[in-house]
């Protein structure tokens, strides 16, 4: 995992792919499954992401006030899944169970999910309180962002030049995905 | 195009992809293009998007209440590449321009696009007043969707059935978009 640019963090979440949440409070640490994450706004980075009030992981970025979106890959689908079936108030030893491994952002200690091609850590913006009220909506601020330089260099995406494996993930329903696919370049706009 | 159940309408935007927003207001039209959406409820459905306030589509839905996303895809590269860099302020013709055809959604009268594999009408939810404050995000419910039932069916999507011109676009930066790609199916979680 190679650092990013902070202003190139948009990218890594700007072509929808389905995320897992880390989070952490009070020796407790948590990671879920999220497709409903996106950029918010590009320098300072923020970030957008839809956590349900009933989850352990909203418990404690509510304690903690920081989180982490990790973008997984095609090799990551089961743990993706069973990351998103599962609740960590069921089960104490959810990320044993779902083969989760993470290691602590140097920042915050907010967890990163190792094997993810990419990693935001984040910091709650303080506006929230208002806006989550009667959404589940949490805002936050990126502060540091790495990627896999196999599939993210220079600002870039390139998947098609590496294993299919590291492809992004990008939740239908349950538990059909479809990676990401090929490139698509646009004419240039005249006179705009 | 065909009706979609309500609570299946999540699903068109669930995996990631880059939408056109139509608006209107007062006998003016626009689209632009938008790669900051997300669902943000599912029954009753609601969606979350990131329109620039500078924006006429922002005017237009500051004014209206009303917006539409749009899905479009691999054959509407140019068209999506088009709107989003070109502004309705400085051109009274943009929609000719970008060769971008609409009708009217007949609760709302706000644009759908033809040409794109789904719609969604929205309403700007009243909330949305506080929460757009220091941010450009739109909170809107989803009064009715559609969708192009040669990849969209019984609630899923089917692009791997379809031609590839059908599939979804997911924008990185600077017109170069991925192709939504193969579906990846995850095991089913044991005692969650």
């Amino acid at each position: 995992m190679q650092p990013i640019e902070l202003q190139h963090a948009y990218r890594l979440l700007n072509h929808g792919p389905t995320v897992l949440v880390g989070s952490c409070h009070a020796g407790r640490a948590n990671v879920m499954a999220a497709a409903w994450a996106m950029p918010l706004d590009f320098d300072t980075p923020k970030i957008a992401v839809v956590i349900d009030k009933a989850t352990l992981t909203r418990e404690l970025i509510d304690a903690s006030g920081v989180l982490s979106l990790n973008v997984p890959c095609v090799a990551m689908k089961d743990q993706v899944m069973a990351a998103g079936g599962m609740s960590g108030k069921n089960h104490p030893d959810k990320l044993a169970r779902c083969e989760i491994t993470t290691h602590a952002a140097a920042n915050t200690g907010v967890p990163l999910v190792e094997g993810c091609i990419a990693q935001l850590e984040c910091r709650v913006l303080p506006a929230t309180a208002h806006v989550a009220g009667p959404h589940d909506l949490i805002l936050a601020e990126v502060i540091a962002a790495w990627a896999d330089e196999r599939v993210f260099r220079a600002g870039h995406w390139h998947f098609e030049d590496a294993a299919p494996e590291l492809r992004s993930l990008h939740h239908v329903a349950g538990g059909h995905f479809y990676a990401i696919g090929e490139p698509v370049s646009a004419l240039p706009v005249a006179n705009a």
